[in-house]
């Protein structure tokens, strides 16, 4: 424990400074800062945290010398503040406040206006020439103290200001005169004797006693708590507390008090900006009584422009600080860019003029949108302030999302209707449709749709496709729909269990309201909002300032960063977001294209080899044009092609209206179809008949698929782009299902070159996607030439947990602090990461500098881009829209490591 | 390598003996081993196997000193045996036969009679008077000859003996003459002639070193390298190649040949017990074509008696060797005797007798039944060859199951009508019913049935308890059927794709044959075999030797034996059986009686907790019941009680019609419950709402558990009952959701014991049964007081495998040799095992002396109990038919532990 307790702050000398936070809590360390600086600060001192701890260890009494340091802090505040403590003429009043290392807002006690007693609310009446102003706050002062400091319910006097307010026949606060305020002193007083069988202290000394340990005491609040137990904050950390001066910006027309910022927190402009009310309280501005007025002239006159407000009007009701006090102003410009300075980053800031005098009473880094957020961090290192790495680990890559979609129109006023997962960011509006059939259709007639479904599934493709968003009322955020959301860019609100779909009416329900087909809504798929009614949105657009930004997160990152694609469009997508390569590219997807679904369907039908084979050679030609439409647009870059994954009966309809046109179309009887459908029914087919489980089976699938790869890589070869394949083996689980999958993609590679007469570079590697796999990398490294973590299914077979059915107990469970996060958003570092590090230490022991890489959805989510850089992984892949999300990810996590 | 690369045997000299396996092949050391021992074998010599070796290294060359070696070795050979290769008056004729480290029946060649040529067949005539006898020798010879060395296709020379038959009007080879012999020598010769464009090799030596050339050449032939392959046998083992002197046992009256067992190997009695042929060749015993005689007297006389044959005609054609050979006999019995003590094990020898001279050409240990096993091998221990120890190490413990449930009467004779998975071993026969109900109906009127279902779900169970076997269309050998049946104990064949089963018409089909409800089948549980008709059973016996192999067992293992059940009657079983405690109750069994079911759904359905416990409360009495049943028969044992465990739908009725009736019997609508059930359908139960996580959205059924344990639990106390109550939560991936369960299970223990006053020691503990927790076990070992790994779990998340939908890949698995052994039967020590070692070392870290088992379906299993023992667990816990086999496998693993 230090011998010093008690940290004066004041004038030009702050004992503290900003790296105390510890000692003297986040607002104690910063006003001591700014003393410091030189910045005018109101007085006072910060009693330490350490105290906090040994009041709770030492059954609630403080350290001996506190007493006396806390007089000597109190008499310097008194010197700089010239007033007294409990002064008849001139007495200093104190706010009580409290304030731990971080921020726990709400949870802990202040007090205001401290000091007040009949004695010095008559020196404060000479002081302000201001009765009524003085006895409001002295009725404010024992209400608070009645309340915070003893313990008494806030409702009794709240009562009786509302008598007091009946029989005055007023309606507001600030219509009470003098008079009835000082009745309210009476009557508060009164209480305060009713409920404790006490007198209200009116010893100013003894009040401040008791308001530090009213602070302290709150620390250990049932809510206090709790907050910590939820915000992992230690209950040893203790708070501090701060003693200040009390300075007011109701004295009159020299007194004002105001927020501001020294850039614009919307666009990052360097721009001071702010707002100010004359004669009036902190909460004024807040609370939206009165209009507050721009600091800016500048801004003042485009505000009164913009609201019609005459020249004359302006001058008379809503001139800037700038043109009322003009010298205050300026020092107050001065004082913003200080400390801006002196913080590095764009600073939001409250002050207070009193008769005159400026005093700063926070600051501290201003929030700010994504697109600000950027922009300040670029000119701040144009400006010298900051470096290349300090603005790159200056943006919230999950922020950026925003940055690369469509959002809400901001002015517009909306209706939500429910709420969901946010499965996938942007907005969208549509006209409600609820099969993937018409939201084709209406694509065709330019109709913007939004696709309602109870859950999608591969047979809807092209409808997600054609629609504008994507609303399911059952799945989790790795659901069908999210994940294909995801990838393709567009909106979805996954798992809406307040809505009710109804397929037969063609509507669904919110509690009593109906939506009817054809009806719009709008989502808003970052925050999970659906949204009656059509609402405008903003389309994206990508500054200056987020391209150099990138540009520097290329230099650093070490990690490679591609993007999961399976068609032209999302490759060029990813391109477009600076992808280097492809990662995950699902053939499956390929195989729901019209036109060839057929084709997938009579292979499953087939009942012997051969006639597989022909239905196979009828897809050869289509995969195989577009894997060449791929390779083009990733020419010079790696392409990481995954044999077929899904089990056979996703590609099989399931609805009884469904399977009969399917019979008719594809000639059988519909009893045949249907007993096909039955026998491939599995009871869990996320562990049943797929991925290699596939190929092995069915030999001849696999070579088809690596006949389409071949060709397509040989003939785009000769035509000069350079192609890169990798094929990728889904869910081996033991090393001979790659050693066997992996002879027949040699085999055909070899005859396909043979017969071309040319011969492309290529690896067979696995996806690590079963626990198995993991611990068994070294056997199966030496069959593959790469790994891919397909940290999807890792996690459910990891956790034991389908992300089709985590909806039942998930949420719950992430509510109840069971999981930290949802494991299939965020990676499960201590679990599934333990298996990921194995795999990559036996992989790379088999095989010296094995390329290894993800592909699940993590591998767009920042916390897992780090981790991954931190196991030593080559690349990540996402979906096309977390490209960028993922670049700075991985660059910033080159930056903390370099920092440990 | 050696120097020495031949290896003489004969007369009472051998150069090898039965520990030079490597060097000389199994047959090659025996023979020699025989030899030392002075037991009469024909003599010879055996190439070693690094002769092999070195021909493949050297181009097919041999070393040099090889042929001095071959000739000296053969000169002994012509001394001890009195004849000489290659000579006309009294020729010694050879066998060359191959002979690995280990058997590799079928896939090397073997050439007999060789020494024979046109000079040397004159002499073999004049030794044994019998010309046709020498020229079919002789015809075999060179048949045999072209065929293994010289590469002629055998059907040739069929074709010309086929032809010769023909010419000669007669079917068999045996009434072929002389003279039709000696044309087969002429017309073979010729053949070769053709087929090689060589002559015939008339010279010996020249025969001989072609003959073990072809020996060495055919350990890499195609189908010998594939058999290595699939057996894992080293290529670089080589061959030997045993030169043998021939010797005939149909050369006459006094030449006779037989097969003898040292002991009966049916029933293990110490008899001598074999048969005989007189003038025969060694396959006229095995073919059949003659009645093979007795060699005992008195089983001969027991043998006529048997076959209503009269003593006249007896002693006219059967008599026993004891009588035709008496002297010969005597030496047999000598040489047996001498051989069992040698090998400390009971023989199956072959002999020859030529005119009057007995050979031994073959002993090695017999094959027996699991009956015979048992009671020799503590036979053994009593005549003091072998130790207890090795007496357990004898036996096969996966035999055993043989020994504990019904057979099939041996001397029935039956029908198979197909082949499923022997999902659970036992014999049983009764009429088809197609309905748990039906089933139950029946045995009511003591009718036995089979159930048969295209699979099983626990609303069967009161069925399958009253049929008495299960039949399933479909299903592995851990699906709910087989996994039910063999904790019953009950015959099933589960997976039986082969029948087709139409519920509608009640009938099952087998391509054209139709079975209908009530005609009776069999199984045939130990081998997946379904019987048309009603066979007869025989009941097991546990035998005198049986129960003191099991003492000495129990002397020897140190891990504690439990058994998995939640009756009455299986607790009592597996006491039986020797279990020591329960190690998994599954009390979600106990929710599916009449009574309670009506219960449970009505607490499924309701919609507010306060219902839920309405209804939970009416089920506490039952539950507590049931536990106090258990308590009481495992007084003094542990009893490891599992909270609810599968999804709630398991509990809901599937099909149209039962829904119907229960939403009647419930008193709710139909669509009221099919909603309900619609809502609770997952797309992946066993990775759905289940295990602990019903408990953690449900904490009301886990209260109503712990109260139903712990009242019963007091109340048993309170009887005098010793009760160790261990709770386990299930499928725990976090230690969060254990800690959560295991506050209210104390929460609940300390209501209970306040209230009844008395306090019972108790466990919380959980299931390893998800990666997760094996690799967080330290944390979770923090909770938890004891680990009981559920293997069945945690092989499927491991393997990414659901045991319900592996028949569509698993067996190819396993007949491809993707996987040794399928994984839910046999523990896959490489990859689950890992994860088992993980959980075993850091539960304990976190925990000293931390207790853990296992419940899985693996408990049982003999491999993986072993596999138990060398992590360290402290007991395994199986269905009650397998505790017998976990408690002799567990002492198997004691004893290769302490040799190794």
């Amino acid at each position: 424990m230090s011998e010093k307790n008690v940290y004066y702050f004041g004038g030009s000398q702050g004992e503290g400074n900003s790296s105390m936070k510890n000692l003297l809590g986040g607002k104690g360390a910063n006003l001591s800062e700014m003393v410091n600086l030189g910045i005018p600060v109101p007085a006072g001192f910060t009693i330490s945290t350490e105290v906090c701890t040994y009041f709770y260890q030492n059954n609630k009494t403080y350290p001996k010398t506190l007493e006396k340091e806390v007089k000597e802090a109190l008499s310097k505040t008194e010197k700089e503040m010239k007033a007294k403590f409990g002064d008849s003429e001139n007495p200093l009043l104190v706010s009580v406040r409290s304030g731990a290392r971080v921020s726990m807002p709400g949870m802990m006690d202040t007090v205001l206006n401290l000091g007040l007693n009949d004695v010095t609310v008559q020196g404060l009446i000479k002081q302000t020439n201001d009765e009524k102003f003085a006895y409001d706050s002295y009725r404010r002062f024992i209400q608070m103290f009645g309340d915070v400091v003893l313990g008494i319910d806030s409702s009794k006097f709240e009562r009786m200001l509302d008598d007091v307010k009946e029989n005055a026949k007023v309606e507001q606060d600030s219509e009470l005169t003098s008079e009835n305020l000082k009745t309210l002193v009476a009557g508060f007083k009164e209480i305060v004797w009713r409920e404790t069988g006490k007198k209200f202290p009116e010893n100013p000394e003894e009040q401040l006693w008791a308001a530090i340990g009213a602070v302290f005491n709150s620390w250990n609040t049932q809510r206090a708590i709790t907050y910590r137990k939820l915000n992992s904050i230690p209950n040893e950390w203790g708070t501090a507390v701060s003693v200040c001066s009390m300075v007011y910006g109701n004295m009159g027309k020299t007194s004002a008090t105001g927020v501001c910022f020294s850039r614009n927190p919307s666009t990052g402009t360097k721009e001071f900006f702010g707002e100010y009310l004359i004669d009036a309280q902190g909460e004024d501005v807040v609370a939206g009584i009165r209009t507050p007025l721009k600091i800016n002239k500048a801004d003042s006159l485009a505000w009164a422009k913009n609201h019609k407000i005459s020249d004359k009007e302006r001058e008379e009701k809503f001139l800037s600080l700038e043109e009322t006090m003009p010298e205050t102003y300026k020092e107050l410009l001065e004082v913003q860019a200080k400390l801006e300075k002196h913080y590095k980053d764009m600073q939001d800031m409250e002050f207070t003029i009193q008769k005159g005098k400026l005093w700063m009473l926070q600051t501290r880094n201003g929030k700010r949108t994504i697109a600000a957020a950027v922009k300040i961090a670029v000119d701040l290192v144009e400006e010298g302030l900051i470096t290349k790495e300090e603005a790159i680990l200056r943006i919230n890559p999950n922020q950026l999302d925003n940055l690369l979609h469509p959002t809400l129109d901001p002015k517009a006023n909306i209706l939500v209707l429910a709420k969901g997962l946010p499965a996938s960011p942007g907005a969208a509006y549509g006209k409600v449709v609820f099969t993937a059939e018409e939201a084709v259709l209406l694509k065709e007639k330019n109709e913007p749709t939004i696709l309602v479904r109870i859950e999608t599934s591969p047979e809807d493709i092209a409808g997600m496709d054609a629609a504008k968003g994507i609303l399911t009322s059952r799945g989790g955020m790795t659901s069908h729909a999210a994940v294909v959301a995801r990838g393709m860019g567009k909106s979805c609100v996954a798992g809406c269990g307040e809505i009710n779909i109804d397929y037969a009416s063609e509507t669904f329900k919110v509690k009593d309201k109906v939506v009817k087909k054809g009806d719009f809504i709008t989502l808003e798929g970052g925050k999970g909002l659906v949204i009656l009614g059509k609402v405008e949105t903003v389309d994206p657009e990508f500054s200056e300032e987020f391209q150099v930004l990138m540009s520097w997160v290329d230099e650093i990152r070490t990690m490679k960063v591609r993007t999961n694609a399976e068609t032209e469009k999302d490759s060029k997508m990813g391109r477009k977001f600076g992808a280097e390569g492809i990662g995950l590219c699902r053939t499956e997807h390929m195989f729901f294209n019209s036109g060839r679904i057929m084709a997938v369907r009579e292979m499953i039908l087939s009942s012997t080899r051969s006639e597989r084979e022909k239905a196979l050679s009828k897809i050869l030609p289509m995969q195989k044009e577009d894997f060449k439409e791929i390779f083009r647009v990733m020419n010079g870059f790696p392409v990481t092609i995954r044999t077929l994954d899904p089990p056979l009966h996703e590609f099989l309809p399931q609805e009884e209206n469904e399977i009969y046109e399917v019979s008719k179309e594809m000639n059988v009887s519909k009893e045949f179809l249907k007993e096909k459908i039955d026998s491939l029914k599995e009871v869990n087919p996320m562990l049943g008949h797929r991925g290699c489980r596939l190929g092995i089976i069915f030999p001849e699938i696999t070579e088809m698929q690596a006949r389409a790869i071949f060709e397509a890589a040989c003939e785009c070869q000769n035509e000069g782009t350079t192609v890169i394949p990798e094929i990728m083996i889904p869910l081996v689980g033991h090393v001979n299902e790659l050693k066997l999958q992996k002879e027949i993609v040699v085999d055909v590679a070899n005859k396909v070159f043979a017969e071309k007469g040319i011969a492309v570079k290529y690896l067979v590697g696995t996806m690590i996607e079963i626990p198995r796999a993991a611990l068994t990398a070294d056997e199966i490294a030496k069959e593959a030439e790469f790994f891919s973590f397909g940290t999807n299914d890792l996690t459910q077979t990891t956790f034991g947990v389908s992300r089709d059915d985590i909806a039942k107990f998930g949420i719950a469970y992430v509510e109840k602090k069971v999981w930290e996060n949802d494991p299939f958003q965020v990676l499960d570092q201590v679990g599934v990461g333990q298996l990921i590090k194995i795999a990559v230490e036996r992989g790379r022991f088999s095989r010296n500098g094995l390329k290894i890489g993800i592909c699940g959805e993590h591998g767009g989510e920042p916390s897992s881009v780090e981790f991954c850089h931190r196991v030593g992984m080559n690349y990540v892949s996402c979906s096309p829209y977390r490209v960028p999300i993922a670049r700075l990810a991985a660059a910033q996590a080159v930056l903390r490591k370099q920092k440990n």
